[in-house]
């Protein structure tokens, strides 16, 4: 354990080749490689410590997961917290404003970005992972039946992110702005993360949406 | 005053041509003659007891405004608040059903949707002022340039019609989820319905949005 704590955060990711991907840039239109048999590909931009994607993965063994994380010490935590690998899922080391050199269009089936940094001040309003140049990508990735599941607790962000949709002719296929009081019946069905269960606790309220491009 | 408030509501209405239409369809085409330096037409389609409208005429001499009310009793209410009339400002008694019988094609310049009837039953969803056969007769009657602000406190309400509006390619130009923290510094601008303040004074949340469809 004491040699393991002194390792920094990179050495682990390295030895860690069977969960996380870090030359995502080789696998471009390679990703169904790593889990032939999965019907579709869902990926998580900021994935954090990981337990929504885990818990995503292990309830569905047919869709391949992918988590995007930035920052290596996240990820580290995230990678302390797999007991067991599950085949279907793996974390990238990675930047989202290198999406589109990571998959090429259409290869990605759901889009999920859960409690994204909100960064509030003005002039870092193109770094929020809901901005115009974001979106646009994030089109181009998205297969035809594409969808985009965004959850946060920060009402500007979502305001914000709400507009920039439409903007850019998204559809709100789906929409709660307080999701666990709509989902109070029914909380088995909702995957959480670690951010959103200190949230909720606090009783805050966290704003959802689904988001298309397709009419039916 | 005792005469009065034996007579009906319809009797009123008639006696106070000055500042009620009966006879909104013979005035298709012509709602500017009633105020000939308007810049624009404003219209709240159930303006309820008429605080919001009436104040609105007060601060924006320059615009027209007509709120429609389908109930005459709702409208008298409205009438006996009248202290003074103003030039521009005209009661409607008339269904929104109807209003494309009422307006020429881009005759509207906005629209004001405040605290309409949550109808919250399923099997009522087409009754809802923002269900999709409302929203075509909106673009139709709204100019090019047009917009249409909606409020309300009903969660379930706002979560529907947001759907609907992007459904509908409308773009989320303007965005509050709660509109009376985001004005509080500024309580000057909001020019409130009595729903409105009832529902303040409770705590309630108060969901805002400005839609359209054109892009700068």
């Amino acid at each position: 354990m004491r040699l393991r704590h002194i390792k920094n955060a990179q050495e682990v990711l390295h030895e860690r080749s069977d969960l996380v991907v870090l030359d995502p840039i080789a696998h471009q239109g390679k990703w169904r490689d790593l889990y032939p048999k999965a019907k579709a590909l869902h990926l998580e931009i900021g994935m954090g410590k990981g337990q929504f994607i885990l818990e995503m993965a292990k309830r569905n063994p047919d869709i391949l997961f992918l988590g995007l994380e930035k920052q290596a010490s996240v990820l580290k935590k995230a990678i302390d917290k797999v007991e067991k690998k599950e085949d279907n899922c793996w974390f990238i080391l990675g930047d989202a404003e290198e999406l589109l050199s990571m998959f090429l269009p259409q290869e990605v089936d759901k889009l999920y970005l859960n409690f994204s940094d909100p960064w509030p001040k003005k002039r870092h309003t193109k770094r929020r992972l809901t901005a115009s140049h974001h979106l646009e990508q994030y089109t181009v990735l998205l297969s035809s039946q594409g969808t985009i599941e965004f959850k946060t607790d920060n009402r500007h962000l979502f305001e914000f992110s709400l507009r920039m949709f439409t903007e850019q002719g998204w559809i709100l296929d789906e929409l709660s702005l307080n999701l666990h009081e709509d989902k109070q019946d029914n909380s088995e069905s909702l995957v959480t993360t670690e951010y959103e269960d200190r949230f909720v606790t606090k009783g805050n309220i966290i704003y959802y949406v689904r988001i298309k491009k397709w009419k039916e």
